[in-house]
């Protein structure tokens, strides 16, 4: 069942244009997609809505665009170049080249290969080392390359410039820096659609606090990230649940972390999937990690100045690090629905308004008839400005209304022949399927006050 | 002069936190930057504005939002790998690597250094090239690679997805795909601050037309972009202009190209230097090269079926390609001014008001008087989720107002004790330095409509 509504989302995906594979016609690469004209406008929906509700609404928490590529000393401080690593080892049997972590250990040395189920001894087979960083060289001359990264995460172009954004804007603690931007991990587990990509997209935010402050702002982000994902991007509460990382699973820079899963439609977990309770979003106690490893390596003094304690020291940072890709595929997963109506099945996104690529569709009852196509044609200039909005005539009005309820649009509006005399509409809901009648110069009101935040 | 101005500006950009170095406390990375909070803010605007105008509010043009790494083969295609180099030469007097087409040409086989300003002969130095292009191992495997490439312009992802747009969307021409995003080339000639980079971002246009069209779809793209600059950006008429490309100037994949050109504050023409007037972007008529090399690379059928006239054929594309960095420079450089106020010198960034970090901004006049702060607050907070305002009381009210000159903001709004009784306060217009009383009660109409699109 998991897979199967998996595959029927995938299918949809690529059938109307959200995503495609990337480099398609070439073959595509392994964990890279593109997204396609629908795909695109949600996607900037969703950051729109972060950057609106972070960086213009809040006067604690500025805004960021870092570069992508950093100096390789960069990632030396951060411990990614030491530790941001997976142990590979190739199955003896099936040949099969597998992550250490993902699979079942069986004792001691020994781990059970996920794909053909033989044991594989790890003093026998000895794992590999692969650094998850993408490097590039970029020296004017290739004589003397000079070797740089593609982030791994947007958040140390924040810690680098910390004390840039500190000097520039004089802040005092608490206060954020927020970022959205493409992130890069070669990552060797892949499967799943979008869930888990070489190339991708955070939104993070590294909130910055006096240490003993930590664990209470801790507690506030987990509640903030977890009711945004419910109240501003309209996931279903029975879909998401927190997950505290146990002590073992932590990673090296965490003093805590809890992950706020969402329930995909995977199947059950095995190596090169993921379980159905996904991770959506990592919301971490970084503690003074981050600014004490930059501040020694760099030999940069990267210390806060607190006027009301009189001390000097690093802040502690909470980091609530979404992906941007991850909270596309959840929005579609929640919205997917299948329905039976008149023994014939609906596919149905239902999208949060606020999300959906077009607000409104305009259709011509009939498409031959000049009179009422040039009627609808003037209701669609006239309201596109002030809402998104499409139009369309090239099908009769039963398949119009399903195009536009596979891409979530919540209303659409009909214009017949009635329309000509009585200046009205037929204007239908997404959700309900109800019809009602509605005069042409109500449409606005009508959809702005369904339509909220 | 222009030098002086460059340095003035660059220097405003560093105080006030619009740009800094990437990496930078690392020493940084040649030609990488990184936009802090206010440049942040600025360059999000100029992107949503593009967005709206050609992608929300047009609907014969369609968003994409397309992977920056891309199969090897694309490149191929595209002509990237072959023909994206620069020919470099060391001259032999200062050892200056130099780009060959940076330098003058005063006879058959020498060039002058721009460094030194010996002889290079390039029998004897030898040019080498040099591919522009940033290269990267995306396999899982350390012992076999697979190298692929950062894209040096974001179209080629929508060439590639040409058939996935067309028969998912089953758009007619003339119909555009546009898309923002990054874009990468390890440039040699650096210098002039963020004009030309490493790492940038695009805002491209892909606009596919009937053979028979192209020239008419060529001027009306040169005109619409220019005007944009001048309407939407606010960009000065007296800074903008159009240049042709010459024949021999001609990329390999152009019929024809114009430039729209802006008057950057550079000094002359140098090696490690722009001129004065420099691309910000350029229009061009690629006729059907990517599609047909692409077509042929790939073996897929990337022709189009005319209805109309029933054939097939591989349309022509007009392409207006802007940057967004450039686009940025400019607005910072038009709108950057000097005057002597009272003797003293005022900074002031005369934005466009719907591209200034913010619109309002609220002052106490007595910081100490906690009835005025209060109201200051309130004001404040009733207002900063109808525009971007800031709140500030760190300074006396002079030094305030010059804070927001510098970042452009329209308005300032300062509370005194009258405000208390009579309900008013003052608002001062940022370019005239004009003031006014206006009621509590009219201060978000009063300046709505003052900031139109």
């Amino acid at each position: 069942m998991g897979n199967d509504r998996l595959t029927q989302i995938v299918s949809l995906c690529r059938r109307r244009g959200f995503v495609f594979g990337g480099s398609e016609i070439y073959g595509g690469l392994s964990s890279i997609w593109d997204y396609g004209p629908l795909g695109a406008k949600i996607k900037k929906r969703i950051k729109d809505i972060w950057w609106d509700t972070y960086v213009d609404k809040r006067e604690d928490i500025l805004g960021l665009d870092s570069a992508i590529i950093m100096n390789r000393e960069v990632f030396v401080a951060s411990g990614h170049l030491e530790g941001f690593a997976d142990y590979l080892v190739d199955c003896p049997q099936c040949k099969k080249r597998i992550r250490i972590d993902k699979i079942e250990k069986v004792s001691e040395n020994n781990y059970r290969c996920a794909e053909c189920g033989s044991l594989i001894n790890i003093l026998e087979s000895k794992p590999k080392r692969f650094n998850l960083m993408l490097k590039t060289n970029i020296s004017a001359s290739e004589d003397s390359p000079q070797e740089a990264y593609l982030r791994p995460e947007t958040a140390q172009g924040i810690f680098t410039n910390f004390l840039n954004v500190l000097n520039t804007t004089h802040k005092k603690l608490p206060f954020g820096i927020a970022q959205i931007g493409k992130a890069f991990r070669n990552e060797v587990t892949t499967g799943s659609f979008i869930f888990r990509m070489k190339e991708f997209e955070q939104m993070e935010i590294e909130y910055f606090v006096k240490p003993k402050d930590a664990d209470r702002y801790f507690d506030y982000w987990v509640n903030e990230r977890y009711n945004f994902y419910i109240e501003r991007i309209g996931l279903k509460k029975e879909n998401l649940r927190l997950r505290e990382h146990s002590k073992e699973e932590l990673a090296h820079y965490a003093k805590a972390c809890i992950d706020i899963e969402y329930r995909f439609p995977f199947s059950s977990r095995k190596e090169d999937s993921d379980g159905e309770w996904s991770e959506l979003e990592g919301i971490a106690n970084r503690g003074d990690f981050d600014l004490t490893q930059h501040s020694r390596v760099s030999k940069k003094d990267l210390t806060y100045f607190d006027d009301e304690d009189n001390t000097r020291y690093i802040p502690f940072v909470i980091e609530p690090s979404a992906g941007v890709d991850r909270t596309f595929f959840a929005v579609i997963c929640d919205a997917y629905d299948e329905e039976e109506v008149k023994g014939r099945k609906r596919v149905v996104l239902k999208l949060k308004p606020t999300l959906a690529p077009y607000t409104l569709a305009i259709f011509p009852l009939l498409k031959n008839n000049y009179t009422i196509v040039e009627l609808a044609k003037k209701i669609f200039y006239d309201i596109k400005n002030k809402m998104p909005t499409i139009y369309d005539d090239t099908a009769a009005i039963g398949k119009l209304y399903r195009r536009q309820d596979e891409i979530g649009t919540p209303f659409c509006i009909t214009v017949d022949v009635e329309s000509l005399s009585d200046g009205k509409v037929t204007i239908r809901e997404r959700d309900s399927m109800s019809q009602e009648r509605i005069s042409i110069y109500e449409i606005e009101k009508f959809v702005k006050e369904k339509v909220k935040d």
